[in-house]
Order: C-alpha cells, then structure tokens, then sequence
C-alpha cells in the first residue's frame, strides 16, 4: 500500500474523530444529562420522546423462559433508539455516518417495568435497574412511572406446593435461618434506588401526601432557543395497584389541578404551554371512547384486541384535564392488546404499545413515539415497531 | 370486735393462704411451663385444651369499632377459661374457694389470630400479644398455629382514596420522609416474637424445609403417673394462606408420614399412641362430610350456616391420616358459621367455634374444648360458649 493511502485513511480517521468530538462536546453543553425537573430541546431539532410499556422484567426467574424474554424486550428498546431517525439533515448525518448520538430526546417507562409479584427475591431493583440499561447505555435521559405490578409481593406458585419441596429457590432460610423477604420492594424503595443511582433518571418521589402513590411530579421541556418559556409540561401521575387500589385518588386530582394552575395559569389561553399527562392504568373515560371492533376515525391506531382494564374508580382528574385546553394528551400503558389514541373533548387519550416480552399477548412489540416541534407547534406522535417499521401516526395539537 | 373474732379470721385466712401456696407449690413443680416440645398432665385430673380459633384482632384500628371488638375477645376467652370447670373434687374445691388454678391445660390458638390485611402498622405482633395476653395471663401454656390472615398485608381502603388523603393514619413518611412498611409481618416474624417472649409458648417455627409455611411441629402430652409414656401426641400443620397458597403440601404430607412414623410406630395397633391434628383451613375431605341441612347423625354440632371454604388443592395429607388408625380427629377453624365435627373413616373432622369479635359473622361466640381422659383412655369435646353455656359434646375416641 503506497504511502499516500495511508495518509488517505489516517486524515479519513482524523476527520471522523474531530466530528465525534465536536458532536459530543455539542451534546455535552446541553443539561438534557442533569437529573432536575427539566429537559432542553436541541436547537433546531425535534424533541423526541419513546414510550417504553409494560416491560415486566423479572417474569419466571427460575426458568430459562423468563431471562429470555428479558434479554428480548432490551432488544426492543435498543432496536426503537437505535431506529428512530432524525428529523433533519445534521442529524441524520451525525446519526448515519458518525453514530455519535441517538435521535430518541428522553425515555418514558411507562409502569409495569417489573412483575415483582414473579420476582423471588428481596431486592426487585435488580430486575429494574436491567431494564432501564439500554437507556441509560445511550446516554438518554428518562423518567418513570409505577404500574400495577412493579411493587406486588411475591406470588407462590401453587404448583410448587405439588412437588416435594421449594427447590428452585436459593434463599437464605434454607441456610442461615433468616427469611427471604419475598414482600415486594415498596415504590419507594424503587424509586429511591432508581434516583440515587442514575443522574440520568429524571424520576421524582412525588409530595409526601399523595402517598402511597408515589410517581406524582412534573417535568418541564425548555425551548433551546427561549430558554425560560417552557416547551411542554410532562406530568406523571400514579394510577396505582399493586399493594393499593387502582386510583388516581381525590387528592392526586386536588394536587395536579393547584400545581398545573401555579406552573401554567394561562391554561385557558391559546398562549399557555402545552401539557402531556402520562400514568399507567387507563381511567374509566378510556372506556367511553373505545372502538367498538375496528379502529376508525377520529380514532388512530393498529390493534383493538381486549376491553379497557380501567382503573377502578374515577375521583376527578379526568374532570380536571378536560377543563385545561393546555392538555393535549394522556398515555397509559396496561392493556398489552391496545395501541389505540381517540379524542375525548379536546385532548387525545392514547395507548402506549407493548414493549415487553414480558406480560400476556404476543402481539409483536414496539413503542410509542412522541415528537414535539416548535416551529410551528406540533405534537405528533407514531408507534415504531421492534422490525423497525412506523405505523399508526397521529397529530395530537 | 372481741378478740376472738380477730382469731377467726386470722386464721381463715391463713388457712386460704397455706392452700394457696400448696397449690401454687403444686402447680409449679409440674414442668407445664417449661417451652419444650411436652406438656405433662395433672395427677388425677383430666387434660383440658380450649381452641381459639378465628379472634382477628387488629380489624379496624382506625375507628372505635376495631379496638371494641377486641376487647370483647377478650371476654370471650376470659369466660371460657375462668367457666371451664373441673373434673374431680380436689381441683372444684381449688378452683371454686380458693381461686388459685384454672382448669384448662392447654390453649391451641387455631390460626386467624390476628386480621393483617387490616393492620396499617409495620408489626401486626402488637395485636397478636393482645390476642394471646387473657392465656398468658392465667399462666395457661399454649400452641398456635397460622391461618390466612396473619402474615397478609395491609389492604388500603377504596375509601380512603377518595377522601382528601390519608388522614387517619400516623406514619414515618409523612414526618420523616421514611416508609410504612405495610407489607404484612411474615410468619417467621409473627413466630419468633412469640416464641422470644413468652415462656409459655410452646409454638415452634418447623423445619425449614417446609417453608414458606412455618407452624409445622408436634408436641406431647406426657402422662403425670407414666412420665415416659406420651398419652397422646398434638400435631400442628400450616394450611397456608396469606402469602401464599391455602394447601397443605406434598413436603407436608411427607413430614407428618415420617415423623409420626417414627415417634409412633405402633399407630396401627391398639397400643399406639392417640395423635389429634390441629390446622386453619378445613382440607376438602371436610365438604365430603359436610351436613346437607341440618346437623344430624353421625355428626355433632350447632350451626352450620355456610359452605366450606376448603384448602385449594388436596397433595397427599389426608390419604396418610385416614391410614393411621392412632389419628383420632382433625380441629380446623376458618369457617366461622360452622361448629360440626363429623365422622370421615376412623377419625373425626371437626370445626372449632368462631371465639373473636373479629372476622365476619354474628353467630354467637365460644371455644370448642378437648378433655383426655387418661384411665379409660378417651377423648370428648364440647363446645363452651361466652355466657358460659355448653352444647355439642361428641366423644371422640
């Protein structure tokens, strides 16, 4: 190889190396890594937001079915952020040619990230900490919310009982004589190891006297280029279940009304900042607006495959956000066999799909997308499947 | 006052006094207060157990109706020990003018002792010390075992969440920032608070390959005049629930062959020891032989006002007690509106009698008893009310 290809290849190499630096030294001068109540935008880029639902990592420990199904709903993850394609040419090329950066903005797991009621250990952060990973590995900032089955104690398999014995259970009582806990790891614990150990997780231990909900807290999206007029608000609100009620109860309702009120009084105006509202069981107005059998306008989505599990009573908030034009959207997660957004008044009520291969049904798994653009204000949103193809897409503003 | 009179009763009461301490010494140098795995009989007397099944304490903490209900279980097992009268002279006129012994033995504690699901404290053995203080306070020893109430945890009421919040209770969080744990007190929990602190407990937490069910052991009833001869042996098993599945299992089931075979190896002839059963849940050989209607022949009893609310599934222990001819009846509690015992091959199936205020029902309540008679060997039962009323006797043996 004559000396000039050499060079050829090292200046190649160079100029690859110099455009890595430079994009992540871009990248780096934003704060979307700093764990507060806010994330910015990328200047002249669409904010992108992918919803990850009903992971349920930790299902079947004992058996090699369960660690599979895991290692596959990380596949689903990382096939979404690693699919999802920019929106404009510099992106697409530092995304196509450098692979410097990811296009996904911020991560929503939406609740189910576990099914600790399958989980027979003390300690059901490990299973969570899993399945936040392909996240975090990216450098994407996120926050969560509690679905029915992150907190659930541990259930005994009747079959078990059957055999001679409990022996796929390596556990501390048959040694030392101290029990397993098998109770489940509270939501505060969760929460509490989520926040401690990740700067990217932008997850809140709501106010103290919402409990025993716990993932009640807003995010505020900043305009890159106005950096004190917020974007979009994200609020997250915990539906629920688990060791409680499925509810999103009077004072979760009372606090998201006070609290929307103070951040963004002009919600009645065509100038208040548009709101996002995210929580895990469907409310019973999900119900009303369901398709019958087939999805049709005003209805957008791909599958209608089981009936609304609603939440089990309703204590105001859907009264509340109906009231607030500011509120463009609410997305839950629950029912696997839905995916499915129809208006109801004047906001969107929206299913995620489900990401996991964890959880009942087959249906072939995906996520939700979110994108919001600034100029001119549009939220919409698409379902990317684990194939890599879109479909379902929708404008929700 | 003549002086004479002072003589009186100063001497009455010396003589009551001398009494007292000779029964108290009397009493004292028998081992029934020592926490082994025996108890001995009383020299010339029959061996008296009272059942007290189904007290649920702990419903309700937050209204006045709970903590009522309580202290009227306490009434009902005060009655029932301090109404159970004797069998022969010396000990009527101990008990009737001196007042200085009770009449029962033994207490078996029949699972249900406390309502978990409805304790919003961390440590449900506070209402567990409750249940067992009118036993301990009369110096009688017990046993106890679990039922599907004990180690479950808190259910949040629905009401509760619709209200402004959760006012009516006290908790950590709300000041400090650190969790309630309302997840229930295990069994291991429950069992080591009261084995640690009461000298009276002859409960024991069983082998640890049988977990997660923890009351599974035997004691036995040593004969005063044969001190090396059992007159008969008390197996505790754990029907489960709560936690877990409401069974009896197959390692159970193995256990109890093994063991009694081993320290009874002569059930199938006429000189094996009399071994009686004591569980929660009724197994399903009890709706075989459940009354249709009334309660007529062969069985004995007075109300049967409900279904049986049998185990979930049958693994193997009772094809191993109808073999063991040495097996005289099974004594389950769990149904509070059934008192029967009935014939189920050549040993009984019995139901104690609802004693708590706690629990569902409003059958009146009592406390089934067990008297071992030593020479002629036999075993009756009864069925002693609050108001101290007695119905249902049926021999046993």
């Amino acid at each position: 190889m004559p000396t000039s290809s050499y060079f050829t290849i090292l200046s190649n190499s160079c100029l690859v190396l110099l455009f890595q630096a430079f994009f992540i030294s871009i990248a780096a001068s934003s704060d979307r890594h700093t764990p507060e109540n806010h994330i910015r935008t990328r200047a002249g880029a669409p904010f992108k937001v992918a919803l990850f639902a009903d992971l349920h990592f930790g299902e079947n420990a004992w058996t090699d079915w369960g660690p599979k199904q895991d290692v596959n709903s990380i596949k689903v993850m990382s096939s979404v952020l690693d699919t999802e394609t920019p929106g404009d040419f510099i992106y697409l090329f530092f995304y196509l040619f450098l692979k410097a950066t990811y296009l996904t903005d911020f991560v929503v797991y939406l609740g189910d990230v576990v099914t600790a009621n399958n989980i027979p250990i003390a300690n059901a952060s490990l299973y969570w900490d899993q399945a936040i990973s392909p996240t975090r590995s990216r450098g994407i900032p996120w926050a969560s919310v509690f679905g029915n089955h992150d907190d659930a104690p541990f259930e005994w398999p009747m079959e078990w009982f059957a055999a001679s014995g409990i022996p796929q259970l390596v556990c501390p009582v048959l040694n030392s004589g101290e029990e397993c806990s098998f109770r489940g790891t509270s939501r505060l614990e969760l929460m509490k190891n989520e926040m401690d150990n990740n700067v990217l997780s932008l997850s809140k231990s709501g106010p103290q006297d919402l409990w025993p909900g716990i993932s009640n807290y807003v995010l505020q999206v900043l305009s890159k280029e106005k950096p004190h007029t917020p974007l979009v608000y994200l609020y997250f609100l915990d539906s629920g279940g688990g060791t409680y009620p499925e509810v999103i109860s009077t004072a979760q309702a009372d606090w998201f009304k006070r609290i929307s009120e103070e951040i963004n009084p002009d919600s009645t105006y065509k100038n208040g900042v548009p709101e996002l509202i995210f929580w895990h069981i469907p409310s019973k107005a999900y119900k009303k607006v369901a398709p019958k059998f087939r999805i049709h306008k005003p209805c957008v989505g791909s599958i209608n495959k089981e009936k609304v599990a609603a939440q089990e009573a309703e204590m105001g908030i859907m009264k509340i956000l109906v009231k607030r034009p500011s509120v463009k959207a609410v997305f839950v997660g629950h029912n696997h066999g839905l995916d499915w957004c129809c208006p109801y008044g004047q906001l969107w009520l929206c299913f995620a799909r489900h990401t996991g291969y964890g959880g009942y049904g087959n249906w072939a798994r995906g996520s939700r997308i979110l994108e919001i653009n600034e100029r001119p204000f549009s939220i919409s949103s698409w379902i990317r499947m684990e194939d890599g193809s879109v479909h379902s897409e929708v404008i929700l503003s």
